[in-house]
């Protein structure tokens, strides 16, 4: 069942948010923000666990102040919680418990920055490993172009969204339904290739693993590359994260 | 023989002249400059071919004013030769009866802009396929810290770029001399290892290799990616690129 070329949507990669600017198209495209470690997989671990939606704000005054008004808080610095704020980033501070049906503030001074630079997409999805086939399933269902745009490490390329970028080209080529024209995407699916029969032993080269490991933060690594562990797929309009999970399987998401 | 980590130099793989402002570190460093497809190939056959030196230019008006100065030319737009140029940019311009023992004005945006990126450096120097060994050997004895810096596509990644990038650093960290400590060095270097059994299958994958072959431009590609057709090394100081080859083997560039 092969489509016309005229029907295919693109998907390109942008392997930092420096090289944003640079995308190739002034058409309509979706954005998935890719910050594996941690805020993307982050975000989708507090759906997970329930979360209604999530305020993500740039700085420590947006946060304190939003603090003072009631509402819960994610913030911290080089890996550890701010004293201020109820969670640090992680992944696992988010419990069901702590956050089921709550609106939680998420402090991220990169992740905002992300989330301005890609303000012209229609929608800004949050894709993590965690959430990969279900995310891919959404994207088939929105019609649209792809832009991943990974967060990577102070602007400079990392080996872990990258990986990620790879995975879910893959598995959206495989859709039939999108085709890539830019070098990036084809990298990033042969690293992918490369990582797939061991992401962990793979991602033992990336330099962010190690900063993470220096900090004793990397209890979290096996957590955020386990593939498709949960169905939300977090999407940003408005100003908030709320969840946009397809409820029953449409079958396209293997 | 292992080195102490301390005497090492390291290598840092820069994969668009966008994400220059990142790299790491404010040492002395020195820049490989790369444009497989063209720039750095075709210099690279021109001094192979006897030219003594090289003016690059970024404007029309500056090559225009030099060759009023009876200056050879090489200038070109869309892979056609310019009416007043004497050459186009194509490696396979500069034969030995052309421009042997001569001075050359390269009319070049993008490598023009890239000099003026890596200025901080202490020297930049040229790097193609068809020198790989001749410039890793004299890149040894420079005993200095190696930014490669990828011209890339309009300011994107591109493929060929970073797969020289990965066989230069593969090249580097083999004479153990070197170490790296960036995601895109591990990434070009993963890259380069699958594309090495192979180079012209894999570069089919580059979509700069399609936009040369739609300029009916890519007669040069075979020859711009076998490797060590010369020991050229041209190096950029003061305003022009002259050849510091390495007259005899060290015997440290296989």
């Amino acid at each position: 069942m092969e489509k016309q070329a005229e029907n295919l949507h693109w998907i390109e990669v942008c392997l930092t948010p420096k090289l944003f600017s640079e995308i190739q198209t002034k058409e309509h495209y979706i954005v998935v923000l890719v910050d594996i470690l941690r805020a993307t997989t982050s975000i989708c671990a507090a759906f997970e666990n329930g979360v209604k939606s999530i305020l993500p704000v740039a700085t420590l005054e947006e946060a304190k102040e939003l603090k003072n008004q009631g509402f819960l808080v994610a913030s911290e610095q080089d890996g550890k919680k701010l004293d201020f704020a109820d969670f640090g980033n992680s992944a696992f501070n988010f419990s069901r418990e702590s956050i089921g049906g709550q609106t939680l503030v998420y402090c991220t001074t990169n992740g905002t920055r992300a989330l301005e630079i890609a303000k012209k997409a229609e929608k800004i999805a949050i894709g993590a490993f965690i959430n990969l086939s279900a995310l891919t399933a959404w994207l088939i269902s929105q019609d649209n172009n792809v832009v991943v745009l990974c967060s990577g490490w102070k602007n400079k390329f990392c080996l872990e969204d990258t990986i990620f970028a790879g995975a879910l080209t893959e598995q959206l080529l495989n859709s039939g339904n999108f085709v890539i024209n830019c070098d990036s995407a084809v990298a990033a699916v042969d690293l992918w290739r490369l990582a797939q029969p061991d992401i962990l032993g793979y991602i033992e080269k990336a330099a962010h693993r190690h900063r993470l490991k220096k900090l004793e933060l990397d209890d979290v690594i096996p957590y955020s590359f386990t593939l498709d562990s949960t169905k939300v797929v977090p999407v940003y309009t408005g100003g908030e994260i709320t969840n946009e999970q397809i409820i029953k399987s449409t079958g396209t998401n293997s």
